[in-house]
Formats: structure tokens, C-alpha cells, sequence
């Protein structure tokens, strides 16, 4: 642990699998998990060491007592936890392994701290396959280099065949503040803009299509991805013009814009016009009468910004691979304060409610 | 949050349900869990508001951004994941709650450390009781103030009927060193004393005899508690000469105190009539033929100490109720690296193995 960096610098920031070698865990295709794998006896450690070692091994995991101790950081912390029941759990542009990465990833960077360590939770239903978990592990392995964050700490536990669903994922996250700015939605004023970071319902229609069965003439893919190093460029240029960010997870658009309205007790009007999404995915929402605005993304942020900093901030986006279809979608306004509110194509205003109830079960 | 102390000290140290008033939440004997309450809309919304707030309510939580941010500490942190599936989830002594933040508050404190916060992600399944829910998260609760914990963020999700088992509990926890020790199995030395804070196996056999409805002369219950006060008396004494601590859970002492032996590579070797066991316990598992040393245990440890600390740590451990039959049960030794023995009551020496699988699934 001594010779372990605690400024994190040399964490990979691209996907390197050239050194990991091959799985020393003997897996063939019909091998599943078994309840032994739980036990904390030799089945529960070969697991341990001979796959999620393998997989995240670095200083701090390799260590493996019951906690992990992590050097002395000078800032605050941003803490954050998220369980991760997604079905199915291979879907087109991810599965539960980066999904539930990303989610930890963008939560913590949401608050305007760089993600630094994440702790992974699996609970596995007996019988799973373990090729299947071996790609999920590759995936959060992977994942996790490209948002620049260690896997420190986990844990597996094992329930008995139909007592779970193959595979739910705890993810923990720590960051730290590498710079002064606290995006919080308390902050927001009047006349501030509203910006998106990209096309709206991606992960959650392609979730829904791949579980009904749907197909349709262009193929949809799940947004999942992490975006703090979009946000580490956002805050660069926006600085505290940043009011608020929110990644519009379950409830989609419409549920983070409600809260930031409800919290700063403002009024945001949204252009409906202006608000992108991919003719694919518009064409299953129609199919199925859903509102995209309702439907959760994965790798999306809203961002409320000062409108003097909002054409900087904008651009700063563009400027990633993950915001190049960045765009203001709204404003913040006076009027009916606590409300989130749409100017439609044909010039009438509508209110942009929160669901109820459950749209989509289990779409992260 | 500005008036949050960051010392922690404010931290209730005994149980104080008084001030919490009536659950906001009307729940009837027939309310059951929802898909809607995992959807991110409104159900989700007054799940958390009016029980999980009402209940852990404190400064960081009520701040309900999507990862809180917590104070800045001088000291290294420790950083632990422990996901809980047990079943049954109410058993004599505890149930899935209480468990849960024990767990990870003494994962956390075996390091050393103080734990400060913890992470709470509940996986439900639909139609679980509401009922049942709000005694966990009482449950819960009262544990933390007990340990001296705060529950600072959290997450719900609801999976289908058939697809979960009633309620799956995440807790992660961060920890600070408030003092200079650190105790690690590679400091363990050869002569070094081997300490348990009380009586073997209960938790397991409890949990065990509760599933398969088995009945025994004297009732049996659950050990679970939270091991942190206890720790920091034996530290205050100890020093440097506490070790490694350790608590035994799944996989029972023989598992920890071989991890102890492979990592330090010494022997350990145990006295067989020193270890503390319950009649009744002793009773289970002569009847169900289980070695109590392979069993959970969910509020012990062991400890290994210099010996000249020996004597005080374990008056310090007999000063506290949780460690009221702590007791020597071994020494460390240079013969048998690696590998833990016994020295039966008629004279003989046994090696003491690792289980390979599973004795009891979903213990914890």
C-alpha cells in the first residue's frame, strides 16, 4: 500500500486489457454460480481471487480485508450508493456491469466531485452462468478505466435459485472536489438556461424493446456511459455559472426538472421544439404512447447554467464525444414557480408532470 | 448542512425513539411494496420522504441530492461493501436491518477506524409488506444511533414478485482513524495471544434452527451487535499491540483465523476446551452435526495481541457488555505455518480447515 499514488493520477483513463492476461478461474460454457460461491469458505475466495481480483486487481482491492483504507484526501467527499436490478441484463450499448458504474459515476460527479473509488455489491442467484457474470465483470472492469475510478472493496452473496434474478449490482462511489464549484439545484435563478446533454430516452426505450420483444427499422442503443469528464470540461469554462447538473435517471426529464423547480421554487419552460431525440426512439414512443420526457437515460445530464456563461458551457460540450448533441432546451422563469412547463410545436403550454407510478419496472 | 458539526460527536449513543413522532406514511396491516415505489416518480418520492427520511432524518440525508457531501477528514478513511440476504430476515435476536448495519459498522471498524457513515440500498420485492418494511427501517435506525453511525444516503429499487426474496439490504460504510493503530493479519507475530469476545456460533445456529423450524430445550438468539465501542476500549488499551482483529462471520472463526495464518504465516493453534460456546448452541450443533467453528457469528471477534497487552485488552473487553465472556482461546506459533490446529480435550491435535462450500446458505 506504501507504494500506492494518492493523487489517483495513474489510474488508466483508457481501456487497457492487454494486461490482464486470461482468467485463472477455469470457467466452460455450462458452469454456473453456485451457493458455495457465497459460503466465505475456498469457493467463495478462488471467485474472489481468481475472477474479481483478476478483473480490478490494484493496490487497494489486492489487499482484501473487510475494509479498505484509503489515503487521506484534503476535500470534502461526495458519497453515493445505487443497486442496479436492470432487465434484461445484456442490452444493446451496455450491460448491468457498466450500467452500474456509470450510474455510481454520475451521481457522485453530479455534485461536482471527481469519482475516485467505487465499492461493487454482487448479489448472484444460484445458477447463473458464470460466462455471463465473466463479461459482466469485464464490463465494470472496463468501465471503470474509462471513468478513471478504482474498484477498492466488494462483496458477493449468493441466493438460491429463484430467489433473485441472475445478477443485482450494489455500486458505491466516493469523489473528491478538485475544484470550488458546487453545482446544487438551491442555486438556480431566474433567466438561468437550461441545457441538455444530448437525445432524451435512449436507455430506457431500448431497455423496453429488447424486453417486449420490439424491433424497429432502425436499431436503438442504450446512452450508458459515465460523464465526469464531460462535467470536469463543463465546470472548467461555466465555473460557478454551473447552477445545477442532474442526471436524468428513472422518471427521465421530467422528474429531475420538477425537483430542481420544486427545490429553487422557480417556474422552467422547455421548448418542445428544441428538445432532441433520435427518430428511432421518437418512433417507439409513439408506438407505445409513452412520453420521452418520462423515460430514463443513462448517460445524459441536465445542466442549469447562468445565461452568461450558457453559449462557454455549451460549447464545452460539443467539444465532448458524450455532449456533441448538446443543446438548450429551456429557461428558468418567474412564472409558475414550482412548475415545469412546455411551449408545444403549435403554441400552446402544457404542464411536464412527474409520473405517478411505475413506467417501466426495472430499467436500471 | 452549514451547521453540521463535522466532528460527529453530536451523534445520539443510545437508543432514542422518542423524537421521531408517527410515521407521515399511512401504512394499513395489508400494504405491501409496489413497483411504483422503485420508479423514481411520485410513489418513490413519499416512500422515501416520509419513511426512510422520517426515520434516519439527519442534515447530509435531508439534503436528498443524488450523492451527499460529506465534511472534509484529516485522517485516512476506511471504506467498506457488505450486501445482506439473510433469511429468514426476522430471526431471535435481529432481523435484516439491525444486521445489515452491523455488519458493515464492524467491517469497517476491525480496520481500526471509527465508522462514521453509512449507505443503505434496499432491494424489494414487490408485494413485501409495508409493515414488515417499516420495522427494518426502525430496525435500522436504531442500530445506527446505537453504533453511532449516520445514515447519509440511500437508494430503493422494487424488482417483480417472484424475482427478489421480500428485501435485500446494501449497506456501505466510511470510517475515520481517530487513532494511530492499524490492525493488519501481516503483523502478527509468533507468541502473539489469540482472543474471542464471547461465545461461538450463535448467530448461525439461531439462524438455522429458525429455518428448518427447529426447536431446542433452551432458546438461542442472534449475537448481532455492532463491535465499534467495543474496538476503541481495546485500542485505548492495547495499542500497538492489538494485531489484527477480526470478526467472524460467514465461514465461522476457522475461516478467519485461517486467513490470520495464511497471511502472517504462522500457526495458530487453539485450546479446545477454552472455547466459549452456549450449552444450547453446543447442543444444535452436536444434533445437526456442524462444528461450531465453521458457523456465523454477527457481534464477536477475535482479536490477536502482543502478550504483554494480553491481560488488559481482555480486561478491557470484560468491561463491556458485548465482550462480558471474552476469553484466551490460542496462541500464535512458528510450527504449522500457515494452518490452524486444535488441541483436543483427550491430549490430541486436529487441524482446523476452511470449509470448501456451503454449510448455511444466505446466512447474512
Amino acid at each position: 500500500m506504501a507504494n500506492f499514488p494518492s493523487d489517483g493520477m495513474d489510474v488508466n483513463t483508457e481501456i487497457n486489457t492487454s494486461g490482464f492476461g486470461t482468467c485463472p478461474l477455469p470457467i466452460s460454457d455450462h458452469d454456473t454460480v453456485q451457493l458455495g460461491h457465497g459460503s466465505g469458505g475456498q469457493m467463495s475466495r478462488e471467485l474472489i481471487q481468481d475472477l474479481f481480483v483478476w478483473a480490478f486487481g490494484n493496490p487497494l482491492l489486492d489487499d482484501l480485508q473487510d475494509s479498505v483504507v484509503l489515503p487521506a484526501v484534503a476535500s470534502d467527499l461526495a458519497f453515493s450508493t445505487d443497486s442496479f436490478v436492470v432487465d434484461p441484463i445484456f442490452f444493446p450499448g451496455g450491460n448491468i456491469g457498466n450500467l452500474a458504474v456509470n450510474g455510481t459515476v454520475n451521481d457522485v460527479a453530479m455534485s461536482g466531485a471527481t469519482p475516485r473509488y467505487l465499492s461493487i455489491g454482487m448479489i448472484l442467484e444460484e445458477g447463473f452462468s458464470l460466462v455471463d457474470l465473466k463479461r459482466i465483470v469485464e464490463s465494470i472492469r472496463d468501465a471503470a478505466a474509462i471513468a478513471s475510478v478504482q474498484i477498492v472493496t466488494g462483496d458477493t452473496k449468493v441466493v438460491d435459485k429463484g430467489k433473485g434474478d441472475k445478477v443485482f449490482i450494489n455500486t458505491t462511489g466516493i469523489g473528491v472536489f478538485e475544484q470550488p464549484v458546487r453545482p446544487r439545484p438551491d442555486r438556480i435563478r431566474v433567466g438561468d438556461h437550461v441545457l441538455i446533454s444530448g437525445t432524451l430516452a435512449d436507455h430506457g426505450m431500448t431497455i423496453l424493446s429488447k424486453r417486449e420483444g420490439l424491433q424497429f427499422e432502425m436499431p436503438i442503443a442504450s446512452d450508458s456511459a459515465a460523464l465526469n469528464h464531460l462535467i470536469a470540461r463543463m465546470l472548467d469554462v461555466g465555473g460557478e455559472g454551473v447552477r445545477a447538473l442532474r442526471d436524468p435517471t428513472r422518471g427521465g426529464v421530467a422528474a429531475a426538472l420538477n425537483e430542481f423547480a420544486e427545490t429553487a421554487g422557480v417556474g422552467i419552460e422547455l421548448e418542445e421544439g428544441s428538445i432532441p431525440i433520435l427518430p428511432a426512439v421518437r418512433g417507439a414512443c409513439e408506438f407505445l404512447g409513452i412520453d420521452p420526457l418520462h423515460v430514463a437515460n443513462e448517460g445524459k445530464l441536465i445542466a442549469v447554467v447562468a445565461p452568461e456563461v450558457s453559449e462557454a458551457v455549451l460549447s464545452a460540450m460539443k467539444s465532448d464525444t458524450l455532449g456533441a448533441h448538446a443543446v438548450r432546451i429551456g429557461t428558468v422563469t418567474s412564472q409558475t414557480a414550482g412548475m415545469v412547463t412546455m411551449r408545444t410545436g403549435i403554441g400552446g403550454q402544457r404542464i411536464v408532470d412527474m409520473l405517478v407510478g411505475e413506467q417501466l419496472p426495472r430499467i436500471c
